[in-house]
């Protein structure tokens, strides 16, 4: 990694949209001693972000992000194409402008073969952090601590800009940058993240759950958390990714089938092998 | 609830089985000032749990609870019937014998039709915490912190004994106790505990699971969290559950492919109002 502290000192840092992601990204950021400008379409969040200080300034327009080194787009993945395309001639020239959508694919393809106005770099981006919650309101400093941050760039793209933008990245307190292809992030992001979702979705609709205070522990909380899910944002990313989500629902509804079937038939032997086999795994991934 | 402060001071506490449920129970009523014996057929764990202070006496032979006038049994499932059946004669007379299996149909059946020697009092019991580690070497006096602990007694048991048995269980850190039937707990542990485990172990089966490190956050590591499983106990537990189990199985299948559908089919509507529904379950459950 190369020394940047110097380098870093008179950087401005741009936030668009100040939820639960862009609201810590920008609280993160202040923390590690930046200028942070932020933008957000709802004046009541751009109020509360400047009286608690999460940002220098903030505004309702995108103007205010124009002087910005670095530029992080936390908007819903329908808008952030759109607002890249259309903001594209007033970036600053030289700027790296990141996204922070949970999906690659689609924003890659679209903004890497724009023809985009502007000499700013687009790079796609994954914070990969988050909580049940959404929101301004829900934001704050540590949401990062000790995650990673996904970067998709062009095959081309400068390691000099890399370098320097993970850098910055992990000023925010992310422990590690993954960089790798928009195609591999989307198929990694439906097993750790989508398939997730969908079970604790899937998992709270049984019948039983409405009964289940003062039978449950900590394996109901774990898996039903997620189920606090922002429908229309994640609606989106379901479908924006569907090939490989579904690919993953199908491997895990076939692997569920194997184990009921072996506890259906009561076969003790294939069931012992079938869970010493989920553990020697879970063992040696996460040791 | 009945003061029992003053009945309580004379009374000695046996644990058979001191591994993750058994060592912290003893953990547990020690630290609330009881004479607690146990018995374990692992002569190191017996002689730790004895030099740790977590037990006033211990012993590989199962005498050292006989002088006990509460005993929880926190054996495997399968030791439970033959150890009750076993020892029944030289059980304290009046004690209250409970054991500590997660399921209960099968424990209960058998023990509340047995003709029993002895005079002392059987009930199924299900302290409902845990973690995914095992043995004495994990249990610690805190695990039952606000938990539950469900007790399906005879219909016909005494309400004096079960209202002393839940104010003593309440001395361990158990928030509180539920009392109902065996079906009906079987039911809600198929949903609330052996699903959640089910889910772990299919959901790490995926080849995608090996790479997640670098992709993954709070999502993955709750749902992979009980993957860490003990195939021997666990491939009893549901097959002693099976028919609960299974149906619970069945019906998460269903759910995930109505949600798989509708991604594949981008369909954002269908999406939309079935993850707005598992939301508003959520929130209405778990508020």
């Amino acid at each position: 990694m190369m020394d940047i502290e110097d380098d870093f000192t008179d950087f401005k840092i741009g936030v668009a949209g100040l939820g639960l992601i862009g609201g810590s990204l920008a609280k993160a950021f202040k923390r590690a001693g930046f200028c942070v400008a932020g933008f957000d379409i709802d004046k009541q969040t751009v109020d509360c972000a400047r009286q608690e200080g999460a940002v220098d300034c903030a505004d309702t327009q995108p103007d205010v992000l124009f002087d910005c080194d670095y530029i992080f787009v936390a908007l819903y993945p329908d808008a952030i194409i759109d607002f890249v395309k259309k903001n594209a001639p007033n970036f600053k020239k030289g700027a790296v402008v990141v996204d922070c959508c949970g999906i690659k694919g689609h924003i890659c393809e679209s903004l890497y073969n724009s023809d985009l106005e502007g000499s700013f770099t687009f790079i796609g981006g994954h914070p990969m952090a988050g909580t049940e919650y959404r929101g301004y309101s829900a934001s704050f400093a540590e949401l990062f601590k000790g995650a990673s941050f996904i970067l998709t760039p062009r095959p081309a793209e400068s390691e000099e800009v890399i370098e320097k933008l993970s850098a910055l990245i992990k000023t925010a307190g992310f422990e590690r940058v993954v960089v790798t292809t928009p195609k591999h992030h989307d198929r990694m992001i439906a097993f750790t993240s989508q398939l997730p979702h969908i079970l604790a979705c899937a998992y709270v609709m049984s019948p039983s759950c409405p009964e289940h205070s003062g039978f449950s522990a900590g394996s109901y909380r774990d898996v039903s958390r997620v189920a606090h899910i922002t429908p229309e944002l994640w609606s989106q990313l379901f479908i924006d990714n569907k090939e490989e989500l579904c690919c993953e629902i199908d491997i895990m509804i076939n692997n569920m089938k194997k184990l009921r079937d072996a506890a259906y038939a009561g076969d003790k032997n294939t069931l012992f092998e079938l869970l010493s086999e989920a553990r020697r795994i879970k063992d040696s991934v996460d040791k």
